[in-house]
């Protein structure tokens, strides 16, 4: 029988909650795929536990499966011992840049039936293209005189021609299976050696994308624009940074965060793509048992919709969407929505 | 008679018709106070017609005022010539650096009478302290091998605890006025250097202000809080880039960027303020005299208030609210709306 070799980072506070349940999701969905899981035990937990973040065994290992379903990692943000992004930098950000996933794709869509904070969202339904590899997450900064009165702190945004146009080449590839709106977000009349390169490269591969409609808006019109009239995007293409905050925001006005959901890719297949919900590990509701497995489930539809199990995803996709559609406000715990959205997929 | 030494730089689009009632509002509410005004030609129209930016001389003569009021400054964004953030870098910053505006002030207060996109927006009202001269709008980027396919540009944010330090004295010292709750919005687990500063700068000074409750968000999640609970802020310290992002997404929450106006201060007074209305130069409804002059004129109030005539300043507020409560969704120019307030300021 096929064989997906899925690789389960359950990770720290909700994450092994809702990743349960997205593994239940995927088990039901599959059909004629064995599905074989592997669970890797990491994350702040782990870490404060043993003292190793990542090793080289465990990447090495990580990277001999089709994909990696990753909970959320990271503890309490007032724990000193996990200060200066330890976890952060060194196991969610290295494994995106180990897998060279350079495709971070967030999708917001606004369900008939859930409320977005919007009065009037109309419309909702577009894809963030954030890259994944570089602008200000490359770890190039640093200090001088740290913790004195004359410290000077650094952080350098890196942008390469080649990593901006293959993160473009795929948003312009996306945009043409939509709806053929591409929206590039940057700051360029600041940022303007990193703006200028991403406008020349979006300018450049759009000659080969003559029916794609481009436009281009600063980072902060782009926020405005997500809270007046977010129908107006399709596809967004943006850095890493800009990625970070316009999906969060996305995920806010597209009836919540609890809902969002998103892949790494590493589109060569080189390295294994991740998918993760765009949520936190959320330390204050852990272990309670009622953390929302929407964007954990949603994630996994997009794991199976990117290994070649388009099919799977849809039924995921189906059973979310007709599971969201006959919520009525009640409170379930997690493995509750889980359960009915499995009951869905396997009806 | 006492004299308000008033540097007006109308600028490009809209920003020249904004001003004006800006202007006749400073007029009306001033008593006993002379206001001269100098008019700067200043902006991308003057810099396409005489090929000069900002000039020493022009620097000079501007440090002689008391004040700056600025409309907006900026062309046409598909115009070549004013690529690369030539005027932005060139006119704007330029003079946000030359003075030192180390403190961008901009308020957020949503009017009882005023509709804000979101569903249930609460009591808005906080005031952001942007950081003014340093982060990643230091310019200290660049780029090699620029237009080929091996470029790489990089954008470096400098952060030293001198600048840090005044801007968070600013805000703590803001919130012991307001309701004394204050909030650090960084990116400090990927930007671990320059978050590291802000937060440990915040920490020392906060032992200060031991009744100023601090607390931190990530600046992704900070856009999430900014439409699910804006109420939750008072007082927001953030650094040059995620204050730009996050005033945009805040004047849109407010009701409007038509609404959202700002200080640029030297809170030492070494060198002259400069208030502007958040929005930009509109050329696509420039000419025309239906730009909303509000933010310009609530821009002006902030001025007045910072240059030594609270009183004056109050007029044009109360005046402000007073056309706001009117307002009933029918069309006005640009100068009945300014003359709206004029007689509500003269009345
Ligand atoms: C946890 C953090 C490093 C991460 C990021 O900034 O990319 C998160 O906010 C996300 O969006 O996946
Ligand atoms: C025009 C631009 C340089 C400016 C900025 O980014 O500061 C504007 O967006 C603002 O917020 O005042």
């Amino acid at each position: 029988m096929e064989q997906l070799r899925l690789a389960v980072i359950a990770g720290d506070g909700i994450g092994p909650e809702v990743t349960l349940e997205a593994r239940k999701a995927m088990r039901a969905a599959l059909d004629g795929v064995e599905l074989v899981e592997t669970e890797y035990s990491l994350g702040a937990a782990h870490y404060l536990d043993t003292g190793e973040i990542l090793s080289d065994e465990t990447l090495a290992s990580l990277r001999q499966h089709d994909a990696i379903l990753l909970g959320a990692v990271g503890g309490d943000p007032a724990d000193a011992r996990l200060a200066g992004g330890i976890i952060e930098r060194g196991l969610l950000l290295r494994l995106r840049f180990a897998f060279d996933h350079h495709v971070n794709l967030r999708p917001t869509k606004l369900h008939p039936k859930v409320t977005s904070p919007l009065r009037e969202p109309g419309a909702i339904d577009f894809v963030v293209v954030r890259e994944g590899t570089e602008g200000p997450y490359v770890g190039n900064g640093g200090s001088l005189r740290t913790g004195t009165e004359h410290e000077i702190a650094n952080e350098t945004s890196v942008n390469t021609a080649f990593g901006v146009e293959r993160v473009v080449r795929f948003a312009f590839e996306l945009a043409e299976q939509r709806s053929k709106r591409l929206t590039l977000v940057h700051k360029k009349n600041v940022l303007v050696h990193a703006g200028g390169l991403w406008q020349r490269i979006v300018a450049e591969v759009g000659q080969q994308h003559p029916d794609v409609a481009v436009d281009y808006l600063h980072v902060d019109a782009a926020t405005i624009f997500l809270v007046e009239q977010p129908s107006r995007f399709d596809v967004i293409v943006t850095d890493n940074l800009f990625g970070d905050i316009l999906t969060d925001l996305a995920g806010a006005v597209g009836g919540g965060i609890g809902l969002a959901a998103s892949g790494n890719l590493n589109p060569s297949g080189e390295f294994p793509s991740m998918y993760e919900p765009v949520h936190g590990s959320a330390p204050d509701i852990a272990g309670r048992g009622i953390a929302d497995p929407t964007a954990a489930i949603i994630s996994a539809a997009l794991l199976l919709e990117h290994s070649g199990h388009p099919d799977a995803g849809q039924r995921i996709r189906d059973a979310v969407d007709g599971d969201v559609d006959a919520r009525d406000g009640s409170r379930r715990t997690t493995s509750q929505v889980g359960d009915a959205i499995v009951d869905r997929i396997t009806a």
